[in-house]
């Protein structure tokens, strides 16, 4: 899985039929040291992610292990929000911190 | 998913028989900014996508997960036309206005 | 799937079993300009290309999703013999031309 | 499958149902010199791997082939603990040295 | 598929219960024009190849496509030894040149 953070949404409405009811979230993804990368996802959602948040996101056939999504053509899934990152025994992220 | 735009058709008589009947467009990858990136996919059309459309693009077995599709010899499908993408808050791109 | 060009021919006798049969050629991968790209595949060949033709490869899974190759440990096939690919409204390659 | 070096921990509270009790690791990936590249996984740790070891990652759908991962949304799991490394005839890595 | 050049070992005795008996074979990528890229692979080995020797090796699901490894959590698998790589009409590689 990759860092992401949260940065918008994408509408369509001609969309393959077992698309219906899926939130389609752009998210950016983010290198070890928290920084923006040039690389972004449109992601579907199922655990309800919001603007701005850290999240993980996995890609290929692991995006549709999730009840009702295996043969939904998804190829990139938000499958948690973070709230910490450690890295080298140092506190990389805080979710708490970040959003208070 | 990636963002990505419609810019050509890719026409084969001589193909994988399963791949009959399946309509080929090349669709330019769009990074963030909505900037034509200089990676490329042909991808397989489910929606009608039309020339110069904004369009998602699913990959490696997702590109398959549609009636009719699971053993074709597919790793690319066009599955959604976009008609917004908002990004932190501002508009990127609305399908009205770009072909209005 | 991506465009490439033939370009030669890789030949092993001591392979994974159930690649006994399976022809090997070494594609060269284009760019959405037609140029070669420095990334190439070994892929597998169901569709009788030749030396120099433009093709549409498929990997990943995709490239097993062929009548008996679904069980055999390849990674990269060629689906397509191209004949024409237009880009923009024009036309970037047509197979007549280049081998009359 | 890749070496890559453990170097954190990722904590999520609310996430994909299927996930709870997977411990996710940070690692971070090495080149064939043993140093560190820029890219990192998140994985799903089965072998118990510590800080500062380094471990094989498979990615993709082989990141689910292990008891009860099968239809978690992963794409990324540690495999192995690595002993030793060796490298046209030389000595890359040896664990035992590392952490002596 | 991609062709790569056998450099190395990777020796691990803490590793996913399935992987017991599996051999580890450091293989590093090359080009087009057969020399090494700095992309390598920690790759199964299926047939015996030997330090030095061109294989070619499949990666993805296409790696697990052998007999008693469909379920094993690897990426990759070393699936042929070359003996010839021919391209644009030359010679670019003969295995028995190459270790005469």
């Amino acid at each position: 899985m990759l860092l992401a953070k949260v940065r918008g949404t994408v509408v369509s409405t001609c969309k393959e039929p077992t698309l219906s009811g899926v939130k389609f979230l752009l998210v950016q993804l983010l290198n070890e040291a928290g920084e923006l990368l040039p690389e972004y996802e449109v992601a579907a959602d199922v655990v309800g992610a919001g603007n701005g948040e850290w999240v993980l996101i996995s890609r290929g056939s692991g995006a549709r292990q999730h009840e009702g999504y295996f043969e939904r053509p998804l190829d990139a899934t938000i499958v948690a929000i973070v709230d910490t990152v450690s890295l080298d025994g140092g506190n990389l992220y805080s979710k708490r911190e970040d959003f208070s």
